[in-house]
């Protein structure tokens, strides 16, 4: 297998973060791939969700993934061992986040030609991603189980960018005080439009609704 | 109960937070009061843990607790019903971290009077946390059993700043793929001095392991 390729990503000079989100979302509309940007919790499962969902999604669309990490290649080469796609590494050297210009450094290291849909994992944390606008057609956001219902309270931004919410590790449900129709209500108070997705990324059960989601985001987005 | 005094944390004004960091510890000193920062990711249990390590303590040391969060009330109310103890609500109003200027406006709501410990639960975050000196004789968090193992290695900074890892949630450990001595070696690889306590604070067991680290940090503390 080729070496993996890590970009080390710098920081960002542009002063203004939405701006440049809206001008690489034209981009990409222009080039009909989907960004998705991912994201969670530090260990809510974004890895195991991700290549069960694209093992399911391969065949329909053409994927690519970035993994944004702190200092580490181990999800970029996971995803591209259970996958087979095109998966990459980003280095953000200690950023709490990604912004549009330090996506389009990933985007870059990307062969773009031919995909339909590039799916960001970015830096695992609830607060700071959630700040800045990746440039994405959607955000999408995994809530573990063993987190507990009440994060949508705790961490308000977060919920109120995303327009799905996976609620991962629904195997243990037996062992936590993790109340899902509790977790909805917190998520809708957020977004009323969030569409809530519980899964078990180890098991697999619910992944599909997941699958169907993105699948059909990508189409409808393609045809506006 | 007297209704729950809530601080709106404004954003700091120095410019080197290491220096006011050293300024407050050596303030603290002076009034003879340990200030313990303790970090996590969002969910991995600091207000349970916290809830059992101070009732261990409490008839030994004199304890308050800072709450600090984005936006919610519900953590120090929790803490103040279960322990009887001082607590008190910071809201960040979004900021991802404290400093030490943002700490010493939670401190200035404090009654310190008599005090040997004040804990302060930091914003759920692996990240920013992990780069503002607060002005704390030790850094502490909380890694749990659900996040898995290898949060050292992608996490490294947090892992670093920190003297003692408490595990949590163990409970669970037969339903996670998670190896105590790999996670042991992975935050070894950070600092090898770190002290690593597993615990489950819902059942209380380990809890007593960490309120002794608590009980002899101080006194050593307030012997040298």
């Amino acid at each position: 297998m080729d070496e993996l390729k890590i970009i080390e990503i710098k920081k960002s000079v542009f002063a203004d973060n939405d701006l440049d989100a809206d001008a690489l979302r034209k981009e990409l509309k222009g080039k009909g791939v989907y960004l998705l940007n991912l994201m969670s919790s530090p260990g809510s499962g974004k890895t195991t969700t991700l290549i069960r969902t694209i093992n399911l999604l391969k065949d329909k669309l053409r994927i690519a993934v970035m993994e944004a990490d702190i200092d580490s290649d181990v999800d970029a080469i996971k995803i591209r061992e259970a996958t087979g796609i095109q998966s990459i590494q980003l280095h953000t050297g200690g950023m709490c986040h990604l912004d549009a210009e330090m996506t389009r450094q990933g985007l870059d290291g990307l062969a773009m030609e031919g995909l339909d849909l590039v799916i960001l994992e970015n830096v695992g944390n609830l607060v700071c991603p959630a700040e800045f606008d990746t440039g994405a057609a959607r955000n999408a956001m995994i809530l573990s189980v063993p987190e507990g219902h009440d994060k949508p309270l705790k961490y308000p931004l977060m919920f109120s960018v995303c327009d799905v919410v996976v609620i991962n590790k629904i195997d243990v449900l037996p062992y936590f005080d993790f109340d899902i129709e509790k977790c909805k209500e917190y998520v809708h108070m957020r977004n009323p439009k969030a569409q809530v997705i519980p899964i078990c990324a180890k098991t697999g059960e619910g992944v599909e609704d997941f699958a169907r989601w993105i699948e059909n985001e990508v189409k409808s987005w393609k045809n506006s």
